[in-house]
């Protein structure tokens, strides 16, 4: 997906939420700040807004020395997710339909991501699961149920760290030797990384690899031979949030975008309305 | 006041809010944003953000030959305020403190701001309408509607089209000799020019002045040496909206800024809410 006019304002929003993640000092921001609006004024819009994400966040490590300005709150979420992991397998088990309620729940974990939205507290997080047990998803849940439970091989693409452990519950519900699991190859914004999925128990419980590359997205030019190996046997690709959703082609019928609509662009481009949660299916 | 990290992506949205009142053409509009852009990527920040809202609309006319992005939304809240304006004299005549209930709705018409807020509909001008009516104004408004009755000079330094026709409600309950009325001197914004003040007679009701300069504020160091005798000799300044909060001095205790906190950074500077309504007498 190209960088729309509607993202500008969004990434020097997400900048300036990074720059205070990483200094409390108003002038360091401004440095930050300064340096992505003259990056951003040249950018090639061409390129999808996790390269721009990519870039502000290597401003952020010239400007401070600081690699992981979203590292505190990954550990936080993770921490919090996994407080809630015995209450959230019981909203599964007790349910007609544990596997697509380990779904919808897995979609409402995407709603952890500090690139879309500067500040999120765990209110919203427990609105979000409220949300996603009331009301439908938009796209055709049942076959994502069927080709869970019979693809030979799928490579589940994760996102942002905390939201790993709302995937947890779906993986718990089926078949784990077929599963794949891939975090980001190094720190971009809060996505997870393997310290994240080691940190919430998902390098035990399934085969983790990372993508090779620290975008928060997946573009499939700069990944691993190892990554893309895993990418094309697989026969199920699962790629959750946003970010994945504006890196990876929309034409391939293995992959099946899993995301909370959580800006009007990505909502318009897919279709549906900002807030909805969606299973988005490559190739239509 | 000096333009702080958070005006940023508040000025970029502004950007192209201004840019897509003039054309629909996505390639245009990048080209107004990434000037922009560029433009912010060096901005003094101890000038006030009205500056650079200046700046903005200078590009949009260096790029499109469009001065005036905002002249329809102009006209078209002219039209509808003036619509309203029956309904909204009721009001204040059945009101038990007639005075009083003009200034709320002159400060209500403050929502009416392309510059805080891009697109804005009738509705939430009737939700403001009716939230000032029910809500407590922060400031002292027993002093105001004193001076306003006892003042022998009042220069009223008007903000945006449409807002003015609620600054109306006030003027006509007060001695009108005593009152100049300012409005700007050229587009800047959805501010009023004298054409709006024409347009919704405000200058057949009242002596109608403007700034001399186009910039949705009032920088003191650029306005016509008749604003400046006008303002000198005034001993009540009432200076509407957030821009003339953000560019006329504090430290003057004849000036008391009406506006409705549309912004954290004006909230946060004038200590109070958002969306709170307020009256600010300087020099406190």
């Amino acid at each position: 997906m190209k960088t729309y006019n509607d993202c500008i304002p969004c990434l020097v929003r997400q900048a300036l939420g990074a720059a205070r993640f990483v200094t409390e000092d108003e002038k360091i921001q401004e440095t930050v700040l300064k340096r992505c609006l003259a990056a951003m004024a040249v950018m090639d819009m061409d390129q999808s807004p996790p390269i721009m994400a990519r870039l502000i966040q290597r401003i952020i490590y010239e400007v401070t020395g600081n690699e992981d300005p979203y590292k505190k709150v990954k550990k936080k979420f993770n921490a919090f997710c996994l407080d809630l992991i015995g209450e959230l397998r019981a909203m599964v088990e007790s349910s007609k339909f544990p596997l697509e309620t380990a779904v919808r729940l897995s979609i409402a974990g995407n709603i952890i991501d500090f690139g879309a939205i500067s500040t999120l507290d765990q209110k919203t997080v427990f609105a979000t699961v409220d949300h996603a047990m009331e009301n439908t998803v938009k796209g055709d849940m049942e076959a994502l149920v069927e080709r869970l439970v019979s693809a030979d091989s799928i490579l589940w693409i994760a996102d942002n760290a905390g939201e790993i452990v709302f995937d947890r519950l779906v993986l718990e519900k089926i078949n784990r030797d077929r599963v794949i699991f891939v975090v980001r190859g190094g720190p971009a914004l809060n996505d997870a990384t393997l310290e994240d999925a080691a940190e919430t128990g998902l390098t035990e419980l399934v085969t983790t690899i990372d993508s090779g590359v620290a975008i928060p997205g997946t573009v499939l030019e700069e990944c691993s031979t190892v990554f893309l190996d895993a990418f094309n046997r697989a026969d199920l690709i699962i790629a959750k949030g946003q970010g994945n959703y504006e890196t990876l082609p929309h034409d391939d019928d293995r992959i099946v975008f899993l995301f909370k609509a959580k800006c009007q662009v990505v909502a318009g481009s897919a279709g549906v309305n900002l807030n909805d949660m969606v299973v988005y299916r490559g190739g239509i």
